[in-house]
């Protein structure tokens, strides 16, 4: 496969959009990186063709043919390139178990992550309770385990470590630490952030509040 | 596997408790179909206690281990009794293309479905418009072929198929024909319908209906 065309579809902040990246540098597999638009009317016309049926990123490109949804994209590459850094266990439970797990990410924790930062109030507050409730269930699975994975960096990780960059983010706007409520999540972000594949793709803390700030301002929040 | 045991929850009337059930009939493997009821008060002390974070059929459990989510539990079944029925396709674009339209119909077809029969007026005719407009799009994946899986029955006709039970509850509620709209759609629900495990498990079409008018009772809608 040394002469594939591997490109990705992707916006910086987005916790999707890095997983497929995550994944591909795991297998150290050489491919094009596209920056979306975060405005729906400058979506990229490739973007458009590759996923018309959600018009959303990332999209995997590979060879011409696209792999939409960040699970589905990941769950590919390791289908692929299966001789490096396998990502899903081998065991069938053990597979059920990660997918069981990150589907719970996508329905439990994303909202009231994103609900923290774009609102204010009540509604704020709710969320950041919610949102430490499940980020606690998912220390419980975590354990003492180095990775989700076990001993290895695996699917589980990368289908959590995309939020890490946004902690500060929930932290500032929420008024809380997650360092104080889950500190074993907090110690597996800055683990997996020794990684080059996780140090690469994910963007500075900083740099994501200085988006949600102006996020915040264009919803009137600020 | 012979002295496996193997015990699914599941509830009648549901497009997801269906799936994991066909595919266990697919696979011919011996298992325990246990019956849970509709009124979240009344859940079995065994589902609580296998699927304690969403407390919801289908619940598969091999062994005594639980494995959630109906399609978790039909990929979890397609890897443990790989011999006999392979339901995922075995080239990896192939199985990202099924996971993507699974995906696509639990997130697109689902909410509009269940909308038809449990509403009416404006809101009811709105989801009556969308459901078809997604079914056609289901209908262009499924193409002239036999299957969504090709020549043989798969993991996206499993996806789909627990709708076909519900259509003349659509039909009747949303006052409009689904085969004059997606005539390949039927012809592909009746192909089905006449192999083993699909006639097996899904239920009479006027039994569904009858339970729709029951909980259009109960909501205070006839």
């Amino acid at each position: 496969m040394a002469n594939d065309e591997v490109i990705l579809l992707g916006f910086w902040p987005s916790m999707f959009g890095m997983r497929p990246r995550i994944a591909l540098e795991e297998k150290e597999v050489k491919y094009e990186y596209r920056e979306e638009e975060l405005m729906e009317a400058n979506k990229s016309p490739l973007l458009l063709q590759m996923n018309p049926i959600h018009k959303k990123i990332p999209v995997l490109i590979h060879n011409g043919k696209p792999i939409c949804e960040s699970f589905i994209a990941v769950e590919y590459i390791d289908e692929v390139w299966k001789d490096k850094a396998p990502l899903l266990p081998s065991d069938p439970y053990d597979r059920a178990q990660a997918r069981f797990w990150a589907d719970y990410i996508d329905k439990k924790l994303y909202i009231p992550a994103k609900t923290i930062h774009i609102t204010k109030g009540d509604e704020q507050e709710a969320a950041t309770k919610e949102f430490i409730e499940v980020l606690k269930v998912l220390e419980g699975v975590l354990g003492d385990k180095a990775y989700f994975g076990g001993d290895n960096f695996g699917y589980l990780d990368i289908a959590l470590i995309g939020f890490y960059c946004w902690f500060h983010t929930y932290e500032t706007y929420g008024n809380f630490s997650i360092e104080a409520e889950c500190p074993k999540i907090v110690a597996w972000g800055k683990r997996c952030m020794q990684m080059d594949s996780v140090a690469k793709i994910l963007p500075d803390q900083q740099k994501v509040l200085k988006l949600a700030k102006v996020l915040r301002q264009i919803y009137g929040l600020e």
